[in-house]
């Protein structure tokens, strides 16, 4: 059983998760007996993960069998597992709690497809509608406090499965980062009255100078103090702190917009690996004024994180007026899907 | 000029430093004309750096040029300057600063040794001498309030170089990782009276299970939450909230633990890249109760930090428990140095 542990000084919830030391070390899908590199993600391999959790599928076709558009599945090396007593305790000074939650994949699509922004936009909203309905079911559970959406892109930034996916963990505490934002955003609105993300976006707007896209429902933009070139954050520009509040107008918007602005960062930067996080609002909160559910995209340029990784200090030698200009100028058509798409085995070698 | 930039949400410090993109890209030494690497730190190469700071030299050598065994020069490509004004300024909700403070580089001996743990004990001790002179010697400029000492080992670690070397960024805000350590440890001491660090190294020495290392004035030990794979502490046992008012018998002793603890990281991961970071309080606090000065080592085992950089969630596969009983039982003789080192030229191409 994995262990959620809090480090007694900052705070800070880590799962210390064994298993997980089990699963495969390489970047490489399994080799099949032909030789082929073998997909477990792929259509007509269900049997390969374990038994799905959720499918957008074809009326009539069965679960863990072909016919499926998106897919959720339990992680197979999971960092936390859904059944148990949290049992929280104490030891001297330290507090830790039974690794219950969640952690699932969501696969993206039925066929080989590397890139989440060569699917096609209506795919891409599907994801999208696949993220709300695992939030709402698991926010059901009175044991739980917290879900993280996110999705590791390429081996650089952690992925060890090339076809397009994204993860999901939810867990019985507030992860650190979050919990800053919320008090630094509570902060603000005690003192001013108004949420700090639209205060923010509207100053970016005014300014224009660090804008990526700006669309009727969504700002993009690379942040005044991004940590890393070409950082950028979607935020929604209706009032709302909890992602899974999403509404339909909302999906179908946000799909073009997240689809528009991987493609860019694909262009602007040769197909990197990246990370992104959606953040939003602890389950047992209700439409905080003082919050702003929104993604944040970190493309993985520089070599590693290196002493910022346990500093919390950051470097960042690209200035985000710089990123976000270019990012601007680059012109994308998200109608367009599987393109500028290699040929696997082409992208394979790369 | 670089500069500063606050996180208005969060508080978090950033340095935006375009310079810094035009450093080297490649963990390689520059190509010398006859085809060798060139390595700028060596003795001889003096004037490939930029002028020595400090060195501790053979008396009646001159400064940038050989006859020295630690010596400190500017970073190249600096994150921070040391002329100019901060100029603090606002921009509608956000805070920013000129790029003021130091960059330095510490290299640690005049050959080309690639581990700090093969250097000689007498060179380990005047390399932490060495930080603690600079500290010293920074914190009398009123404009700077923090000296963040730290070492990047192997690519994946963010060295650019492979000659054995430190860096110094001095700064005039506090890292937010130390605010968050600083403002958990006061919290603590205002409800107890006591010191959370000296708590916590008394509950680990009564219980043994995670320590490293007990010598008369130090304890290392796998922190109780630790992020990741053989993340290793070393705290003082005597209470002391500034690393720069060490003395010598501190100095004698942490040489050898730092040493110690090196040598056993390097047999039990085989040499893995690794950060370490000396924590210690701002320049401008006085013999603080509540906060103790410790190094920080992260070895980094695990591919890259994927989305634990952007959640700040972690997940350990090994716990701390057993990655501590691995390195205790490794034996290692700090008298020995320059061993178990293989030539420089089959470690290169390893």
């Amino acid at each position: 059983m994995p262990e959620l542990r809090k480090d007694p000084i900052v705070g800070r919830w880590v799962i210390i998760a064994p298993d997980r030391a089990k699963r495969p070390a390489n970047f490489v899908e399994q080799e099949a007996d032909n030789g082929d590199l073998f997909d477990p993600f792929l259509e007509g391999n269900e049997d390969a993960t374990p038994g799905e959790i959720l499918a957008y599928r074809t009326p009539g076709t069965k679960p863990d069998s072909p016919g499926w558009r998106v897919r959720v599945v339990p992680n197979k090396f999971p960092a936390l597992l859904v059944e148990g007593e949290l049992s929280k305790r104490g030891e001297g000074i330290y507090d830790m709690m039974n690794g219950i939650g969640a952690h699932e994949v969501i696969i993206e699509c039925p066929h080989l497809e590397t890139n989440m922004s060569r699917l096609s936009l209506d795919n891409i909203r599907e994801v999208i509608w696949v993220y709300r309905d695992r939030l709402v079911d698991l926010k059901r559970d009175p044991r739980l406090v917290h879900g993280l959406v996110f999705k590791n892109k390429g081996a650089l930034a952690g992925a060890t499965l090339e076809h397009t996916h994204s993860q999901l963990i939810v867990t019985p505490v507030v992860p650190v980062s979050l919990a800053e934002e919320m008090n630094g955003a509570l902060e603000f609105y005690n003192y001013r009255g108004r949420c700090i993300y639209d205060d923010m976006i509207q100053q970016e707007l005014a300014s224009d100078k660090r804008i990526v896209l700006d669309t009727p429902g969504f700002v993009v933009l690379c942040p005044f103090a991004s940590r890393c070139p070409f950082e950028t954050w979607i935020l929604p520009k209706q009032h709302s702190s909890h992602f899974e509040n999403i509404q339909r107008q909302g999906v179908d918007e946000l799909g073009m917009v997240l689809k528009s602005v991987l493609m860019k960062l694909e262009i602007a930067l040769d197909d990197p690996p990246y990370n992104f996080v959606i953040h939003t609002a602890p389950f047992d909160t209700h439409n905080l004024p003082h919050y702003l559910w929104h993604i944040e995209i970190f493309p993985r340029l520089t070599r590693v994180a290196g002493f910022e990784w346990g500093s919390g200090f950051y470097i960042n030698p690209v200035e985000p007026e710089t990123a976000a200009r270019f990012l601007r100028e680059i012109e994308v058509d998200p109608q367009q899907s599987g393109s500028p798409s290699k040929p696997i085995n082409e992208s394979r070698q790369g």
